[in-house]
């Protein structure tokens, strides 16, 4: 689901909003994204793949290629699949992992604050 | 092309960037995105759908379409067909058109310009 702040969430499901999409490339690469980010956001709530896939719709094979993926681009991993869980043996994510999710949300946060006024403009160029 | 300013340019051609991308959406339709952007910037540039639409790559049909679309969801249109061009009958942008570019073009600097400090710390984390 994309994520709406105060600032932008529509007053009625289809009034304009504007949003911001933050991605880190490397190459043709998108190595931190929106999607990787609901992703480690679903591990933590759920401390297992399995559940954080079928919560954001995703294959467990699709969810695993994308934390692999991730854990490979990043100097140190994001998730720990030894640790997590209410019986051990789920995945959790590591500190590096809460410290990526945590510092791209601000991210956003940051940027729609800061340009909360010139949104507001953008928007209202629209007919509806 | 993407854009990229001094803060988030890369040093080396792969080295990973951090970049924004803005859109507006009204339901499932992205009514303004950095592709409209850049086809204003294009058209303000060259005063020709024709030639805006080969710098970028694009058929004149999809640039038109692209065009009409944007006009039609906006309360005053972005672009003059009647205007514009050496002779005129080429395609210029409306003061709406300048308004609107301005305002995502400045959207973009400021979050940032506000973000760099995150924006540093989360490429930072990648292992390149």
């Amino acid at each position: 689901m994309p994520r709406t702040t105060a600032a932008t969430r529509p007053a009625k499901p289809d009034a304009p909003q504007a949003r911001f999409r933050l991605r880190v490339t490397a190459g043709d690469v998108i190595a931190i994204g929106p999607g990787k980010i609901a992703l480690l956001e679903a591990v933590a709530r759920t401390g297992s793949i399995t559940t954080a896939a079928k919560s954001l719709d995703m294959s467990y094979r699709r969810a695993w290629m994308l934390l692999d993926e991730l854990n490979s681009q990043l100097k140190s991993p994001a998730v720990d699949s030894s640790k997590g869980g209410q019986h051990g043996g789920g995945t959790a994510l590591t500190p590096v992992g809460e410290r990526l999710v945590e510092t791209y949300r601000r991210i956003e946060t940051t940027a729609e604050k800061a340009t909360a006024t010139d949104m507001r403009a953008l928007v209202r160029l629209l007919n509806r």
